[in-house]
């Protein structure tokens, strides 16, 4: 066993964010490890995943498991390699992914991890990035709510990010016509020419209603909807009878001081006979392997292709994670906290 | 063959309401009978149904079937008797639904009308009161949409109409507690003494959202919607986890001037991951059997039990159809325009 440091570094929650994350919200600092008890792994930090549901858990607002405590290490999705361990089944030199914090070292006793198998051919970054969360979001958000069928047109905000990417790909597995939004010609340019999506909005150039009209003129099947705001509102006015909407996230209402809400359309989904369903990925979690499994053979075989954006240095989380809520991440947002190998 | 009439009474849409059904909006009077061309069938109307949707269709709102044209008979789901025929298989005696006319006699070629069985032990009223388009319409909103679980909690608003009678009883048929949400303390004591709701709120005078606080402390597993506005929200905010909304009706806009939407709940929706589906009872056409012969069984074991409102007088519907919108009908609101024998 190599020398296990008596040290770790962290981000806690020091105050909760008002709008957008200031300085001094999260503080970084060192702090002790304490010795492993029996039962638990330590767990050094390869990948922290940031995601746009990190400013939500910071934030008091109703949401779907319970906010991170003030003083708390930050709550954010990991994956590393074991270098101690005092639990049986768990060996050091083991890959593990999981729900962890914010650090370059973790203890865990084993709760929301799981071991992250390697896979010839692809980088660790392309199989945690796309398998451990956003493309069984993706995957299930698309095929469970949005039941995409040949044919119809899938909306997909926020495009170029994680879960994007994955979900304007599977639909064009699926056969649909798809239409990405984000903002900037870069990724616009990268989903249409890298990943085949058949047109995309820039939304910060473009009038988004007037580029749906003229790119989807046969009206909307499918909205995974992931932004909320405006756009939203241009895609939700255009949704055909039977039309399906995932809701994955609101990411452009998250740092709102007084959140907006999008307005209701409850006549147009009665009309209309809109399926608006909510959902966040774990719900789907007794599923995971089926969606891992279907997504790496895509990957393998070239029909699903993935960006990561990977920042180095665990000491800039707070700033980078800020990227997600101005739209400058380009592909699912990684921090490199230690080497891959 | 009887003497067959050659004119009819019907009503027609002279122009577009403007809030509340007004004078003049609709025309009654007599105009000629054609005769009978091959293929078609004369029908003596014996019911009229009169239903919410019906505003909708006099107006030119965004709506599910095409608006009833200016100057058209009005729209309205009737039964009636065959009193001639040309179209094989149809035969005089013969007791006939569907979409017609209000009017006292419709000549059809067939077309969305299918004959109507007489089950003993069930008068016509409860038997076309019910199986028609209420029972299906609670059935297959509840049933596939709602999927209630035993020991759910199931809130019904518009609880002592045609659909909400039935809704109520089917969610108690499938083990939830039930709360109704209905106007005036006769209506709330009968889905509660006679139908057998575990409560009812009745929100002329009682205020719903401390009612619903009171009655249903775990939150709200299902909200059947009918109604819109205030009340709904009171309801939608108590959602539960994972909770399910059929989108039934909205009734309480459909007379607005400039409908006001209620809010968009669209974090809610996310964060506890609801599901709001609008449908029309036409979506499940296909399956009419299945409902019409399980809503036939339990009427005839006593499971459940309907109530019609039958007011006298086509020459009245006009004026009648507005209870719906007042809340005044008391169950199924149908027309009586000839007697059932």
């Amino acid at each position: 066993m190599t020398d296990l440091p008596s040290h770790r570094h962290a981000w806690r929650l020091r105050r909760r964010p008002t709008g957008d994350i200031a300085e001094g919200d999260l503080a970084y600092a060192a702090e002790p490890l304490p010795a492993l008890a029996e039962g638990q792994f330590l767990l050094k930090i390869i990948y922290l995943s940031l995601d746009p549901t990190n400013r939500i858990w910071m934030s008091d607002m109703e949401q779907y498991m319970p906010p991170v405590g003030l003083g708390d290490a930050m709550r954010g999705g990991v994956c590393g390699r074991v270098i101690a361990s005092r639990k049986p089944g768990v060996d050091v030199g083991q890959l593990m992914a999981g729900l962890g914090e914010w650090a370059d070292h973790i203890i865990s006793d084993g709760t929301a991890m799981a071991p992250m198998p390697m896979l010839p051919g692809l980088s660790l970054a392309a199989a945690y990035g796309t398998l451990s969360l956003v493309g069984p979001t993706a995957y299930f958000g698309l095929l469970d709510i949005g039941q995409p069928k040949p044919g119809e047109t899938l909306v997909v905000s926020a495009a170029a990010g994680g879960v994007g990417q994955i979900v304007g790909q599977i639909g064009k597995i699926k056969g649909c016509r798809v239409i990405g939004i984000a903002g900037g010609k870069a990724k616009c340019d990268f989903v249409t020419s890298e990943l085949g999506f058949d047109a995309c909005i820039d939304y910060k150039s473009q009038d988004v209603g007037a580029e749906l009209d003229r790119l989807a003129p046969k009206g909307i099947d499918i909205n995974f909807e992931q932004v909320g705001g405006d756009i939203m509102v241009e895609v939700v006015k255009r949704m055909n009878l039977f039309g399906r909407m995932p809701l994955c996230g609101l990411i452009s209402s998250y740092n709102d001081l007084t959140p907006t809400e999008p307005p209701g359309f409850w006549t147009m989904i009665l009309m209309r006979r809109l399926t608006i369903r909510g959902f966040i990925v774990t719900d789907f979690m007794p599923r995971y392997a089926e969606a891992a499994q279907t997504l790496a053979g895509w990957m393998l075989s070239g029909q699903l292709k993935t960006r990561q954006d990977i920042r180095p240095g665990l000491e800039h989380a707070a700033e980078t994670v800020k990227a997600l809520y101005s739209g400058s991440n380009f592909g699912k947002l990684l921090v490199e906290v230690s080497p891959p190998d």
